[in-house]
């Protein structure tokens, strides 16, 4: 058993859940009747136990033992075993899935949050429970009674594993390219059985050793079907074949041809696939043919949300390592006190600069995703229809940013993790190195950064006719007029207003480029887009944040455990607006140069 | 023999040396009278052939094989022993030492240009000739002409090897905490022979099989000192004792206790080594008692222009793999133009734009160090007095960014290199996730980043009164001033008048922070300041090359390989304007708030 380096502190995770988010109204769903806040807590603490004593213990031994491959064959790190076991054994996989298969019918917001200690305890290991759940879900959504009978709880409750296989070779963001065939195969009994025939590349826990029978979603074509996305077909492709009445049939010619060496994320198997090699690979068609991308992007769309929990997760931990070094490492005086005694590194200004980045970059994220996943349980259960819908495009917009800027963005912080431990940092005693590797991976998976971006701009800024957009943005200039003369956030506020003006006018210039032709300074400029975004967004959740502990403070001792967290909360507020906010305005004035010199500068000059 | 990644082109390093630099003043100087332009072509020819054939085949091979450690010995990769033979027998390490010693006697420029060579090939080879001549070097400086007789040659011409041995456990950053010991031998014949106990960690290059003997450069506070930094001395500690005549003597009680597992530079051996464990340690003091931390920093500063160099190294190799990739790797039509065929990725919007950040931030970092190295050219050989003494704080001016700014810099743009790739991108195959991994040690060592800008901020800004950063800021001026209505470059031009005055104005509320007492908000913001005149250097250089391309342009066909290279290199400079210039802005607006929160929140909150 390894050394446990999970040391999340419940605080703020209970303020978004039980003071930040609408929790009551969540508990008047009737789907959730049956909970209560105590129940959510206690959970919770549950769940930190677990990541403490289960799975964080797991993180650098599978780091440094990693995945190994032999003759087809994968195992994972030994220690994973255990931590799938209880896993399973305590229902913690399928947290938030319907309890008619087996899963723990917790809201999305609980469930989506208590999936960011999970990450932060170890994110290699999380992809096997992850996937797993996400292709249960797409073959509840839409297989028919029989493949759920055969299926979903199965892989709800840990029995089998499961995979999302889109990629190959000279298909990856580029997925209408692909090339694996799905062959109708006139002696099966169940006209949806085809033969499948293709590879596919970069499958995250394609083969491993913790389940008996592990469930590929494979996309491919139909013999004879339209070129590009349309003609793409969802299948069920067990690695074993699963007969009529449940009980494993005969090994499904499946083959892993190799795993990859990677940056991090060693103890996550990443898999080519060759389906069909010897002609004996059967799937099973999921819902019509030809629909297979739309399905797929269900998945993708939980999977990229899922991206932004795994981000939160990591850089919370990286956080989390920072602070308890930075507490305990005393090195040198303060800055404004040479003469004096040295001092615990976390009173050094620019050690606690990078603190504050990482603390007010977390919990921003939090903020975003807690409202992300508050959306989806509103969507699904709000009685309300008006109400309802308005939620589901929020889970719409907000999608992309959970996925692309969190990624990015705790990439940046967990650098500044490493460097508040300077060498010991670079080492691998600390996991803060660790966390840099594992997270890079995020911002290329489930569609890059930049697919995300596009997605933003090209799908999402005109839902509704642009009105979605438009309303969230008269939100925040609302609630701007409203705090501008605050005596504490006044400031902040002043900069949340004039951010949203800078993002709104890329929207505003974007118009104007479609209309007139300026299409190439769209791609050129929306992950910067993006970015202005998710930071106003941020700055927003985070001011409702301040006022709201401001006003908590009325009520507590300002030096009971409370007080401190409602004044950290206050001080957070204010850095975040001032110190990451603000980067919105060099990403603006970048903007305004229309600067085309990528585009012209001719291809052999690089 | 692994697979060689090392494809740099030399185009840029020969416009840096032979176009943008005043290269015939320095062959005017008489220690380079020797030399022609066309022997230091052959040199770049020949250093980037030594890079592609013997050096770059290394890299991956370094980082997967790594070092091992067993009972105080270590082992280097296999494959280092055969570049250290090369490098030492066709004079590469000392290309710019003095040839009295062995050294080949280049210029500076020329020397630290091509060191971005080497480093990128493979940096964790280049340690440990980097450390062999910059401890050389201190004994040429200061050592009796004893000392130099019996160990300059030898670690110039690669017989030994050589380390600085600063840090020890409790005494990082806080170097003046050093607790290693130097007891007065009174049984010594030499009075200078002190005996040495004390252990030092994070040694780079403390121990390896390259070499017969190392000479460690150890900081010792001799008994009875002052306590802090101006107590320590600087001892000369070989690994084998050498004798008066040159031959090897006994073992030096100098045992390696164990080597660090990192993040990357896994070729690199980072040791902790014990001093005199057994009490048979023996050291040389180098020049006079407590003179130790004044010493150390020339070899300091040297170190850290050799940041820049390898942070650029690295980048600019990140940059050629992420280019060659997006050449050859074929995905998905245009943004502008979603109908028509797939293209290779390099024409896709958003992979260029991260191509040109990678293009123009090398070219940037390029150029600056370029300037660096020349400016020492010009310092030691300059025969007019003033200019030579300019020349001198020029160079202390632009340590501490090209040390600081290159390296995080180059860990921003590894991730573009990474991104372009994609899942290949974090796969091992191709090395660019070892790029990342490698550079990251940068911003820690030889000073943290925030080290070097408390030294910009705290020594260099007040050099002669303030009149040299003064008189840097007023160039800066003149220049956008004489050019701001420049057809090609006006708003480049505009953008670098407000940029410059942004980080001006860093200046003038730092001394109003002094005057009032409010020195708090220096170290909360000079890493940030150090970013911006980074930036508005490297703007001013690149406009500097990009209207001298367009000169040249004059002369030359626009679709020969030298006119591709010109209209690059305009459209460069144009888009580090436009796109990386700006983010002085941000970091100003952040300034302007003069925010406190990160101090002002209580410590009990994080």
């Amino acid at each position: 058993m390894g050394t446990n380096y999970f040391n999340r502190d419940d605080r703020d995770l209970k303020f978004v859940l039980f003071e930040y988010l609408d929790i009551e109204k969540l508990l008047s769903y009737e789907a959730y009747q049956d909970f209560s806040i105590e129940d959510f807590s206690m959970i919770i603490d549950e769940a930190l136990k677990v990541c403490r004593e289960v799975i964080g213990p797991t993180m650098q031994d599978g780091d440094r033992e990693g995945c190994t491959y032999k003759d087809g064959e994968v195992k994972v790190p030994a220690s994973f075993h255990e931590c799938w076991k209880v896993m399973a054994e305590n229902g913690w996989m399928a947290a938030s899935s319907n309890p008619e298969f087996g899963g723990q019918g917790l809201p999305a917001t609980v469930g989506g949050l208590i999936g960011e200690l999970f990450a932060g305890a170890n994110m290699a290991f999380q992809t096997y429970p992850g996937l797993a759940i996400g292709n249960g879900r797409l073959i509840e959504n839409f297989g028919t009674d029989e493949d759920k009978a055969l299926f979903v709880e199965k892989m709800y409750t840990g029995v089998w594993g499961g995979t999302m296989c889109l990629t190959e070779p000279d298909a990856g963001t580029d997925v209408g390219w692909l090339r694996t065939k799905a062959i109708p195969d006139p002696e099966a009994s169940d006209p949806r059985v085809c033969k499948i025939e293709g590879t596919k590349q970069f499958i995250t826990c394609g083969n491993h050793d913790l389940t008996e029978n592990i469930i590929h979603l494979v996309l491919a074509r139909i013999e004879g079907a339209t070129p590009g996305t349309k003609g793409i077909s969802l299948f069920i492709v067990p690695k074993i074949w699963v007969n009529p009445d449940g009980s494993m049939g005969e090994s499904n010619d499946v083959y892993c041809g190799n795993i990859e060496e990677k940056m991090g994320i060693h103890g996550s198997a990443t898999c080519t696939l060759n389906f069909g090699e010897n002609g004996k690979c059967r799937g099973i068609l999921l819902g019509e043919p030809n629909s297979g991308m739309a399905k797929m992007f269900q998945m993708m769309n939980e999977a990229r949300m899922g991206c932004g929990v795994q981000a939160l997760g990591l850089t919370a931990s990286a956080y989390d390592t920072a602070r308890l070094y930075a507490k305990e490492r005393v090195q040198g005086p303060l800055f404004t006190n040479r003469d004096a005694d040295r001092v615990p590194i976390i009173q050094h200004e620019d050690v606690r600069r990078m603190l504050m980045n990482l603390k007010a970059g977390t919990e921003a994220m939090r903020a975003m995703i807690g409202k992300l996943f508050c959306f989806i349980d509103i969507h699904e259960h709000e009685p309300d229809e008006a109400t309802r819908e308005d939620a589901g495009f929020q889970v719409e917009l907000f999608t992309p940013l959970v996925k692309a800027y969190c990624t990015d963005f705790g990439y940046r912080l967990i650098r500044d993790a490493i460097q508040v431990l300077g060498g010991v940092g670079y080492c691998s005693e600390f996991p803060v190195e660790q966390y840099a590797r594992d997270i890079k991976i995020i911002s290329i998976w489930e569609g890059t950064n930049y697919i995300n971006s596009l997605d933003l701009v090209g799908r999402k800024l005109n839902m509704k006719g642009g009105k979605v957009f438009q309303g969230w943005i008269e939100g925040v200039m609302k609630f701007t007029g409203e705090h501008q003369d605050d005596p504490d956030f006044g400031p902040d506020f002043k900069l949340l207003f004039k951010a949203a003006q800078a993002t709104g006018d890329f929207t505003m210039r974007y118009l104007d480029y479609f209309q007139k032709g300026k299409l190439h300074l769209i791609p050129l400029s929306c992950t910067r887009f993006l970015e202005c975004f998710s930071e106003v967004l941020m700055a927003q959740f985070m001011l409702e944040q301040g006022l709201l502990a401001h006003e908590k403070l009325q009520g507590v001792d300002a030096e009971s455990a409370d007080g401190i967290f409602y004044r950290g909360k206050v001080e957070t507020a204010k850095y975040f607006c001032r110190n990451i906010l603000t980067n919105v305005f060099a990403r603006h004035m970048a903007l305004q140069q229309e600067d085309t010199s990528a585009l012209d500068i001719p291809e052999e000059a690089f």
